[in-house]
């Protein structure tokens, strides 16, 4: 192999700037609604990574680590098994996206939360990091990964790169690299040695490995603050470099994304917290139905119809009218409805075989009509109930969740007792509900990871 | 995250036959011929991960895995220490392509066999499997690297992935799978797995990362193996469906290339050995000067001019006149022919900050130039010596080490004890050599390992 005698010798500025800002700022200088922010999604990540601590891709992941030793640094989040940091990180990561339920940067469909605090997490415990220092090595990283992402979407993601397996990796590091409290020298080959690995192929959604996307981004970031903490180098310009990221991952890449208003405009702002475990396409319809419940109360045998005008991607995407499994019901928005409006809400209890093929549940679905409505963007549904007593008609603007529509604390509390309940129990659920809100005062995260750990 | 109702739910025909010659055609059926060859990659493999085993980037690596614990499954080859599987293989990997003096497969330019051995030697250590199903792993490991990449390549490579970072963790978990005995359908999730790793681009070459993307490549062949052996799932059609490797990561992908002639021509007889550890463009210049060398023998001050007519490339990769270092000596033309007309051969233990500097090899420096010729391939070269005593000129057709003028198996050896004379002492590098001459007789890999530790 030959050297590549092109390769830049400096680092971009705006690479430089951004390195500075996501791994230099003091814990201490974050606004204090950021770090609001960044609890929230802990709360959400938490719940998932619990709720979804057995699925099958998680037991498998585990097991292959379990059974390999090695010093027991940070715990398999709900469950008692301590693993390597990286393995931790691995798992966390695969449980919190393996439901398909965890939140979003809404610009650009990046899911920061999840590598960032799965990485986060198995480094904090790992080194006894402050709750404060965990939660702002999550804002500021979010910061970094959404940028990045900005930077290269929609291109990247359009071509069929998985981003939170390639922009998530970048998060990730810059979280474990705070914690594990990298220098300035060091934090720019742990980012560029995260570059380098990013990866993930969007041919594997609706596969374990959709979710492995999300785990290897988790263990890569906390792997390149390992090695960059030993002394191992990358390139100078690792993102804006010939040969770097962006022009191998992309032929669109805008690199002002990176610095446009650093420090003043926080991406955090614009983080989409899912109410609904199923395709986020169909959560303006599923809104819909839900008021139209509210305000009519009507028994389902007196529908007519119920049509739901909806941007034609919901049709594209979740026009399924015959699902056979809890999975494919994921993706399908008249069943999806259905529920909605049989049970007044959706939650990943809903999702199992058994449920789509009750007959309640069919019997509303063939009433269900959906039309494409070019005119309605993502955020948008349209539901009209026609019945013996006459017709009602709802429109949603922003679905629930999305930055313009965002859930309370309360509603993001109540989506993480419905995972977690079940495991943990309601005291214990809600003393670890409480732990969150309280991080910033924590001396250390350990405790923190030992609460999510079922005590009966 | 929506599901893509577009991805296949069919292996394409080409890759599912790769898959089944790669992971199911029996150890006992390649061909010696092709066991030979792997053998020689094995030798040069071995005495390079022994050679470069306290490389500074080795260390770094390989502390930050020890401090961490695990299992000790496997050797980072030539040291006692031993390492969880995944964490040796990556270590061995780094280790054997540091010196950028590993080998190639000369019509794509993946170096396949560090990830394949590295993951291999790992694997076989631990699950204690045969000396032939060592060699018949690397055989259709190396089978399949190189198919992918000749379907890939030269567009994937000249965007910027480094191929030994991307092919190569495929070819890694084709021989990891087959040592961890995967059934056919576990080898599908396996190959998939691997394929949503590749990554590494080529701005880190010069840097500790280069080596780094054959060490993860190895070990993601290995996280493969492991993850599909315990029910970890993966696309069905990982390569050629809509958003898999193919079109996500090239855009003149050629799928035939998977299986034209596959099991008829093996392209492991098209490998290239490297005889001197620099840039591979240079070696035609070397051959030509040391063959004028041993036909003249003319004192270094009798030179009024030596010119090297080469490949255009070399001008603009190795053209490097004030080479300060001994890496910077690696990409310097005139540097790596002055040491081979003043000292006859041209070794690792050239390539240092003290002789970039030598008096000697800086006035032959002076008399040599460079004269780009695009007439003559990237193997040719014509060096043409002028001096007092007249002028003479030597034509190379082929440089040593390429498919049409191989490295005899003495030849391999010679640098195999080059790289492993100065830590295992003559006696045990010739123990470790027949070992491997006769490996396909081993019960078990495990000797083989040892046998790299220094016993003195």
């Amino acid at each position: 192999m030959t050297a590549d005698s092109s390769s830049d010798q400096k680092t971009a500025r705006e690479t430089s700037e951004l390195i500075r800002f996501g791994f230099a700022t003091p814990s201490s200088e974050i606004p204090a609604t950021v770090l609001h922010e960044s609890k929230r999604c802990l709360l959400d990540f938490v719940g998932l990574a619990i709720g979804a601590a057995h699925h099958p891709a998680v037991e498998a992941a585990r097991s292959a680590f379990d059974t390999m030793g090695g010093d027991g640094h940070a715990h398999s989040l709900g469950t008692p098994v301590k693993l390597r940091v990286t393995d931790a990180a691995m798992v966390s990561g695969v449980a919190a996206h393996v439901l398909d339920f965890d939140d979003t940067h809404a610009a650009t469909i990046l899911h920061p939360t999840t590598p960032l605090y799965a990485a986060g997490m198995a480094s904090a415990e790992w080194r006894h990091r402050s709750g404060l220092d965990l939660l702002a090595a999550h804002a500021l990283g979010y910061e970094v990964g959404a940028r990045v992402s900005l930077a290269l979407y929609p291109e990247h993601y359009d071509v069929g790169w998985h981003m939170t397996g390639t922009t998530g990796g970048l998060a990730a590091a810059v979280s474990s690299g705070r914690l594990l409290q990298l220098d300035q020298r060091q934090a720019r080959h742990c980012l560029g040695i995260a570059a380098t690995r990013a990866s993930g192929h969007r041919e594997h959604f609706g596969t374990m490995t959709k979710s492995f996307h999300a785990g290897h981004a988790a263990a890569d970031g906390v792997l390149a603050a390992l090695l960059a903490g030993r002394g191992f180098t990358s390139a100078p310009n690792p993102l804006q470099g010939r040969r770097g990221m962006f022009s191998v991952m992309s032929t669109k890449a805008k690199p002002e994304a990176l610095v446009d208003g650093l420090g003043e405009r926080w991406e955090i702002f614009r983080n989409a917290v899912k109410p609904y475990p199923c395709g986020v396409v169909i959560h303006p319809a599923i809104d819909a139905v839900r008021q139209l419940r509210e305000r009519m109360d009507v028994p389902a045998e007196e529908i007519e119809n119920l049509e739901l005008r909806v941007h034609p991607l919901v049709v594209e995407l979740t026009g399924k009218t015959d699902p056979r499994t809890g999975l494919e019901g994921k993706f399908s928005a008249p069943f999806a409805c259905a529920i909605a409006f049989l049970e007044g809400k959706v939650g990943v209890q809903h999702f199992t075989d058994a449920h789509v093929t009750r007959d309640d549940v069919r019997a509303v679905m063939t009433r269900i009509t959906l039309v494409p409505d070019p005119d309605l963007t993502h955020d948008q549904a349209v539901a009209t109930i026609r019945c013996t007593r006459g017709s009602e008609s709802i429109r949603v603007e922003h679905a629930r969740g999305t930055p313009e529509n965002r859930l309370s604390d309360d509603e993001i509390w109540q989506k993480f007792e419905d995972l977690v309940v079940p495991t943990l129990g309601q005291r214990q659920a809600g003393e670890l509900a409480d732990r969150v809100w309280q991080l910033e005062a924590a001396e250390s995260v350990s405790e923190l990871a030992l609460a999510t750990v079922p005590s009966r």
